[in-house]
């Protein structure tokens, strides 16, 4: 693409390092914020840098937060001792959505894809091992994508957690295979934490 | 969506403001953000807010350009006398890309389009009109796309200029019908242009 303008240039390849945005998409929306005051485009520039800069990350569970622990974290009226690992905070999201846990989360940020180069220490999973070794958790709900990466993740971290006397479980695979949990409807998703199985019976022995 | 934070939520409502992209493609954007380095988010909110700040629009063509007469107006190895009319600045970077044409453009702007409530004057069509009248034009390429706006707006210039002495013509409909300018190929852009035919010949008597 041959541009008139290097401002304009350096906006759509700004704007096309964005996955999924290809450079006629960038210079689409870069098009349309030309058409807009420019107090749009400086909210929008705004919101992004603030939410880049000032984010927090709970520091029990890892989710999205604002502040140090998150809301979830700090309600007295949740189960701690029940724990939902899920890859990311559009899982949180999803499942919250259903308001068929009353349990905490633990948000690994990912999962192991050696592919990707993911590996085990790339995500949070220390931190699980130890609220697991404090004791104080009974119960361990796998509910991360039912992919190759998750099922790997899954097990990972079971090897770490089965010599503590705990619960583990995956949510009910009403889930079809392959699909992301945050495109599942609620009722599907919201049973398949109620049936959830144990997690050994996961397991293809 | 109910987001366990207000930056968050905050970046993924104004990204959804952009046309085509939901909530949902919204928040899988921010969340990449989160992945990278603060520097890129940083980047690119600069980039735009420097392009919507700073850019400029040629003085002659009102084509996007970093300085007030832009690159193809300002060629002196390039006809003034035969205009092709566009709609904006991608049809000029497709019509470009194919090397055949050697004149200037003049960019409307958009498109004559009373459901979106755009009017004849709301895009720069005097501009095009006084430089007809002032004598230095001997051809309008009319290079819309051919939509009944591209027509409607083909169509009243045509009426402003008629009464002058110049040739006006339509790049050849070898484009199909309905079909973008800039999602056409080089050649069939490149030959449409060379194949031009009067706009009279083209209007459906
Ligand atoms: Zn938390
Ligand atoms: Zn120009």
């Amino acid at each position: 693409m041959e541009f008139s303008s290097k401002l304009l240039e350096n906006a759509v390849s700004e704007m096309s390092q964005l996955p999924g945005i290809g450079k006629r998409t960038a210079l689409r929306l870069v098009l349309h914020m030309l058409r807009q005051p420019k107090e749009q485009t400086n909210t929008l520039s705004q919101a992004l840098v603030q939410m880049r800069t000032n984010i927090k990350f709970c520091k029990s569970c890892n989710n999205i937060s604002d502040v140090d622990i998150c809301e979830i974290c700090a309600n007295p009226n949740r189960d701690k001792s029940i724990i939902c690992v899920v890859e990311d905070v559009r899982d949180v999201m999803a499942i919250e959505n259903t308001s068929f846990f009353k349990g905490h989360y633990h948000v690994l940020g990912g999962k192991i894809s050696p592919i990707d180069g993911i590996g085990p220490h790339d995500l949070n999973i220390n931190s699980l091992v130890e609220k697991v070794k404090s004791g104080d958790v009974s119960e361990i709900i796998f509910a991360l994508s039912s992919t190759m990466e998750g099922d790997t993740t899954n097990f990972y971290i079971f090897k770490q957690i089965q010599d503590y006397n705990i619960t583990t479980s995956t949510i009910a695979r009403g889930i079809s295979i392959g699909d992301e949990l945050e495109y599942t409807d609620e009722v599907t998703l919201g049973r398949s934490i109620v049936n959830r199985v144990p997690f050994e019976s996961s397991l293809k022995l």
